[in-house]
């Protein structure tokens, strides 16, 4: 199970030449966010295989074994804290939520 | 000719129940910005076609019609002005760089 938001702006697929190829339909992309969810047992088995490709997520790992992930509805402000910047966008929002 | 900004996110392709087909390869999507440039004459025959699709874009027109679209970098700055939170965003933004 993984958190998918909608797109926001019209995408492009593009070849490697950065020609267009097609507007894609934005009903069937999303982004995914974390926490991802997976019953123990398919995590492990996810990460003991070898994996073709670059995973960049758990989910692709899982994808990749041939199981099914279910997505759900993501938020907008469960975002990720990564760098300075995404600590100081959480902190201005707590703060503006503080009675 | 259209600006072009990669994506940030890790991008899903769904399924009509919402289950993950696979995960996108992110060197071949990007966000779409404005403004777009066409010579006049491509412009004039993409809108006097009829489109099969709802284009959201005069990209998509373009594309419709089997013309070339080349993409160039776009920038996470150039922002369309739609809602009164994008006006706050620009008129921050200005206020920031003013001298």
């Amino acid at each position: 199970m993984v958190p998918l938001l909608g797109m926001v702006d019209t995408i492009k697929r593009i070849d490697q030449n950065k020609f267009v190829v097609r507007t894609e339909d934005r009903n069937f992309l999303g982004r995914v966010q974390t926490p991802q969810g997976f019953s123990l047992s398919t995590l492990r088995a996810a990460h003991a295989r070898e994996c073709s490709v670059e995973a960049t997520d758990d989910s692709m790992m899982v994808e990749e074994m041939g199981r099914p992930v279910l997505t759900v509805l993501g938020h907008d402000l469960s975002r990720k804290i990564t760098t300075s910047a995404d600590l100081e966008w959480a902190e201005a929002l707590l703060a503006r939520r503080a009675p």
